[in-house]
Order: structure tokens, then sequence, then C-alpha cells
């Protein structure tokens, strides 16, 4: 009598995410093909997620407005479009796999089961249905599927909104369970700062969802919907380099499990920077509510993302609101304030030319002690504090754009972020 | 009380089908928009078939082959890899018309509803579902098909052989019952010879099916399986210039109805030629049953298609054939015929620089003097004829290459077709 054991599934299964610079030309994209080849060859099983390539996206919406005269594109037409980049780029990553001897298959969103809802342009993933990336994996074969899109209930193509394959690697991730969701950059991980600005800055070796939630929205270039489902379905991360395959990267997963009973040693993990911020100020509002709202809303339906908002006490009833807006909305924004009949006040200032700097890390919610240590580093580098807001894990200061390099680098220095 | 009436529908329904060259760049797709949009104003019901722009299907394939290595690339793969070319121009002609102000959209193959078998790079269409397409007509808009793809039962996606978006455009036309298929090419018309053999050809105002089907394998410009399946299903359609506006083009359809009870006046429609063919003649074969099959059957799985094929008398027991090929065939097919070990000859000879002169017309099956004329015209032109074909439609003889134009020049007199 033969007894047949069935051996303990222990095959790692790696989720892979490579961007539209990592795929800029026909030789960068041999290239990932033949990394992916071999970590295929270390036992792993993987799917590959991948953006256009290169400038793909911005050609095909130039040529979208110049075709459309007078009428902005249709956004369905335009998702129909430009999707098309990924499924170029993941047909064409299938052929150079299969080309290294291994078996792929590439898949368009809408094949691998990505359903979303009907806001063209920015859709959100409703549902994944893994049941064909799960059965392609198990043939054996390496799984490419073209980020970026999904469909529709009714049958329509969507795209997920700029930047947004990472978000499709990580919904994917989730949905198959992978034990980790990989994203190839241009650069060697998450920096403790802006190295432009910071010489001494180096890669941060592992974050939590939470702090690098801030840091994304914050300027670090990662799409924040996508650490935020990481977050929500525990999903590990690492980012790190396609082109330097020697980068140990940066981990992103929950750090509170691991470090429940240990001192939290280092509780700042970066500085994190943004320049070409503006600032409106309000002088003489009344302070009711359903001011701020009055204020925002047409805001928000033009599209603008109000980012730092301070209000001062009242006096007399009347009250300053202060917010700050990307540089480039800064006219826009001044028009639309003007002609909203909802809000009175006395005076409307602008300033632009100022820029964000904020210290970022888990562990200043139980130490009091870091806005003052941030606040008088700044002042001995005679910078001027221009506005100051705070979260849980994060400290943010709006300083002249002139002062953000000094800035950042004090902080840095004074959080001791350079000793390893 | 009030009666209402449901008016009778008797708007046009049409489907037109714009071919890569007709699309090759930005301005030449904005100026089939219009073209689309100006038919639209006239009143009819629009459905339009679109090929990829330009050269892309071959640039796609082009980099497919250099990223597969010493692999070819896989058929499925460079299926999803070539289909985007269609996408891209359906999607660009559904913003381009909307941009004129008209109601478009865009849909792929699968979203037409094109249903195919699994033969990745020819698919055969299995079954067209026409419901979102008839549904996106009464909604009013212009229906823009990607052409050249469908999907199969396993959710994936074909390519339907090289040219046949002019075939996603007839079968389409079917499922809908339009009025009319239109495919606008590069040409006015179909054409009585090739005008630059024949100075004096001229458009042929209007062909039945068959004769289509004859001169559509002999070298003019229309997928045969189109006409096959316009014929099958009565689809008329009509081939015309997407240049020239005031081209009247070529009707085709079944003529036997309109001409029953009429005298049919031209029997000869036009004068197809083909440059470019070479002749194998196997000597001294065994004329036994199954030896025609020995001989083809290595060459049809080598993917060779063998044109005019002439079997003498035998004689003792032995025969000679005589086929003609392509003339970039012809060194593969004396390989593969002399390793043949099913077959026996006492000598194989090929001959290139030939060429295939034809007259096509329905009126020839009741009039036998037809072959008579056709010879003697060449023998009064003093073209040699090397071999002889003939169906019910057409008569075909084999020249030297040398001759094509005096042959196809002297037939086109012979049988008056300069004349209106």
């Amino acid at each position: 009598m033969t007894v047949e054991f069935e051996m303990p599934q222990t095959k790692q299964v790696v989720v892979q995410k490579f961007g539209g610079s990592s795929l800029a030309t026909e030789e960068l994209l041999r290239k990932v093909a033949k990394r992916v080849a071999a970590r295929r060859e270390q036992g792993a099983d993987l799917v590959v997620c991948v953006s256009a390539m290169g400038d793909t996206t911005d050609e095909l919406l130039n040529l979208a407005h110049r075709l459309s005269g007078d009428y902005s594109p249709s956004p369905r037409e335009t998702d129909a479009l430009i999707s098309t980049g990924e499924l170029v780029s993941a047909s064409l990553m299938g052929i150079a796999i299969r080309g290294l001897g291994h078996d792929a298959i590439s898949l368009s969103g809408r094949q691998a089961g990505i359903q979303t809802d009907e806001t063209f342009g920015s859709a959100r993933i409703a549902n994944i249905e893994p049941a064909r990336v799960l059965r392609e994996i198990k043939r054996g074969r390496i799984v490419v599927i073209a980020g970026f899109q999904g469909l529709t209930p009714a049958d329509d193509t969507t795209t997920l909104g700029r930047g947004a394959s990472d978000l499709t690697a990580v919904a994917i991730a989730a949905s198959i369970e992978a034990d980790v969701c990989e994203i190839y950059t241009d650069v060697d991980g998450i920096l403790t700062a802006d190295p432009r600005l910071v010489p001494d800055a180096r890669v941060i070796p592992q974050i939590g969802y939470e702090e690098m939630l801030e840091m994304a929205s914050l300027g670090a270039k990662m799409n924040p919907r996508s650490i935020e489902m990481a977050s929500v379905h525990k999903v590990p991360m690492l980012i790190t380099s396609s082109f330097n395959p020697h980068a140990a990267g940066t981990k992103i997963g929950n750090l509170e499990d691991q470090n429940s009973n240990m001192e939290i040693r280092k509780s700042i993990t970066s500085i994190a920077t943004e320049r070409s911020v503006a600032r409106v100020t309000l002088h003489g509002i009344a302070d009711r509510p359903g001011i701020a709202a009055a204020i925002m809303m047409p805001l928000a339906e033009a599209g603008i993302s109000i980012d730092v908002i301070v209000q001062n006490v009242s006096s007399h009833g009347l009250t300053d609101m202060s917010f700050t807006v990307g540089q480039e909305y800064l006219q826009r924004v001044a028009e639309i304030t003007s002609q909203n009949t909802e809000v009175g006040y006395s005076d409307i200032a602008t300033r632009d030319g100022l820029a964000k700097v904020s210290v970022v890390g888990t562990g200043m919610t139980n130490s009091p002690g870091y806005a003052a240590r941030m606040f008088r580093a700044l002042a001995d580098a005679n910078v001027n504090i221009e506005m100051i807001t705070t979260s849980e894990i994060r400290i943010t200061c709006i300083v002249d754009q002139e002062h953000v390099a000094t800035a950042a680098r004090a902080l840095h220095s004074e959080f001791e972020l350079e000793a390893d």
C-alpha cells in the first residue's frame, strides 16, 4: 500500500509592483523581467503589477485633449484610452518573462477581478474576485497584472487615479493573502528626509502604516490610498529600488506587535518637506457654526485640496482663519473665496513662497517634549515659523520657502536621524 | 381621448469601417471624425469600426519579437498586446466625435459582444451578442467599436487576423441587421484592374459577392472572410474612399435578384492580377489516390498556401503535377517537398518570376466563348500562357511576370472594361 503525502505549502507568495519609470524603455522592461525571473528561480509564487511605460499616460491624455476640441474629453472615454498603457506593458512583460523561459500570463484589471465604482478617472475598488489570479498561480504561472484599472458593474473600464498602480498591487496582495507586497521605485526606500535638502538622509529600515500615511500625504512618493488599504488589510509592504538590487528597502507593517514589549528607541522616523505652499488668510469672519464648511465647500467642489487649516481664538464674535493650498491653486482660491457670498469677512490676505516641514513618528504621542524640541531647533537655525499644526504622530510647521533646507537639516540633526 | 402613434422607424442604420491608413495621424483621425459627424447630421444611426492607427500593430509586433528572446512571443500575449492598438483608436475616435458635439461611446470587441474561438492570432467569430451595441444606438449614441478583436469563452482577448477589422464591421452589421456596411479605404472603390498596370482602369459601380470573393483572393485589398460573411448574412456593402468624399464607391450585394429578368450586358467585371508567383513541378509521380494530399499536407502544416494546382493526364501510371505559391515561399516549398518521403518523383523543377492574370465575372458561366477570347487576346499580345485554371466565374492564366501589364491591358480592352 502506497501512502501519498501532500507536502505542506511553504512557498512564499509575493506581489511585486513596478512603476512607469522602471519600465520607461524596452531595455528597462527587459531588466525588470530578468529581476522577476531571478526571484522566481529562488522559488516564490509571483504576481507582478505594472504601470504604463514611461510617459505613455501623459502622451495619451494630451492627444485626447487635442482631439476633443472645445469640450473636455469624456472621463469614460479617457479611461478607456489611458488604461491601454498598462495593457501594453503587462503583455510586453508577460512576453519578456516567457522569453526568459518562465511561464507567464498577463491579465487586464478586469481579468484580475478588480471591480470598481463608476467614478471614472479616480474609481474606488469595490471588490476583488481573485479566482483567476489564484488559478493561474496554481498552474505555476507568473501572473502579470495591468495596474491602475478596473471594471464597473456596467462593464466599463475605469482607472483608479494617478499613481494608483500601487493600489492595484496592495489590493491584489490583500485578496490573495500574499506574504508581502513589494513596491519597486526609483529610490532605495523611504528616506528620513528629502536628500536634495538633507545630504545625510538615509533609508528608514522599517516604519508603521500610520507614520507612512503621514509621510505619503506629506510628499513621499507613495499613493496614500495604497498605504491605507495595506493598513486595513494588514498587508506587509517593502518599498525598494528597481535599479539597485542591493538596496534593502523600507519595510512597512504593523510595528506595534513587534515593539509592544520593547522600548521605542527612536520616536521620530523622518522629516517630511513640501515646497510651493501658499497661504490664504480671512480676517474678521463671523465665528458661527458652519462658517468653516461655507468657506471650504466651494473649494472642494472646484477640486482644490486644502491642507493646513488654522483658526484663531474668537474675540468679539469675529475670528481669523488661515489655510494653505498648493501654490499653483492660489489665484483660483482667492477668486472663488472672494465670490463666496455666504462668507462675510473684513479682509483677505494671501502669501505664497511658503513651505511645509514636518517631523513624523509614532513615539511622539506619549512624549510631550518633541514639539518644544522642534520649535527650539528651528529658532536656533533662525527659521521663523508662520503656522503650526499637529496630529498624533506629526508636527508640521509652515516656514518661508527659502528656509526649508535649513529647517530640514536642523531637524534631521536634532532628532539624530543620520545615525544608523 | 388621446391616441399616441408610434412613428415608423425609418432611420437608416449604417456601419462604417475605417482602416489604419485612414487613421494614420491625429489629423486624419480628426477628418474621419468630421466625416462621421456629417453623416450623423444627415440622420443615420451609426456604428463605426476602427483599425489601429497607421503602423501601430507592426510596431507592437516588432517590440514583442525583440523582447521574447529566442522564443516566439506567445500568441495569447501577442493578441493581448496588439489588440490595444484598436482600443486606442476607438477611444480617440469617441473623444473626437464628442468634441464635435455628438454623443459617442467606444466599445472594445468584448464590450461589443464579439465572441470567438481560441485560435489566437486568427480567431474565428463564434457569435455576436449585440445587446449593448443596440442599447447604445437606442440612447442616440454613435457607437465606435475596436475592430480586429474578440473574447474567448475562457475570457481572453483574441485577434481575428490581419485586415480583419473589415470582418468586425460586417459581423456587427449582420448582427444588428444594418442597412449597409461601408468600408472606407485609400482607393475610390473596387477597380476593373490594377491602375498601375492598366491606366484605363475604373471603379466598378456594383458587383456580386461571389465575383468580389474571387477578386478578394486575387489581390484586391479586401479581407475575403468579410466578403464571405457578408454573402452568407446578405449584408449590403459599399467600398469607398475615406479621403475623397465625392467617390461613389463600389456596391457589393446580391445582384441576382435585381438582374434575374434582365439581360446581363457585361459579363466580365474585372481583370485581377497578382505578381510574384512561383511554380513547382513534380515530374513522374505515381498516379494513385492520396498522392495530392501527401504533397500538400506538409506544406499546409508549414502554413504555406498553395494557389493554382494543375495535374496532367496520367501516362503509364505516372503523372506530372504543378502548383504555384507566393514567390517568397519557393525555397521553403522546395525544401519541404524534397524531404517528403511519402511522395516519389523522378524530378522536381521550380520557376519563379511568374504572375497571375484572371478575368472575373458571373456572366461567364453560361457563355462558353470567354476562355477562347481570353487566350486569343493574350496570343495577339504575344503573351505566352504557362498554366491555366478556371472556376465558374473566373479564368486564370499564369504568365511571365514581365508580361503581366501587357496581358492585363489586352484583356481590359478585349472585354471593354474601360467603357462606362
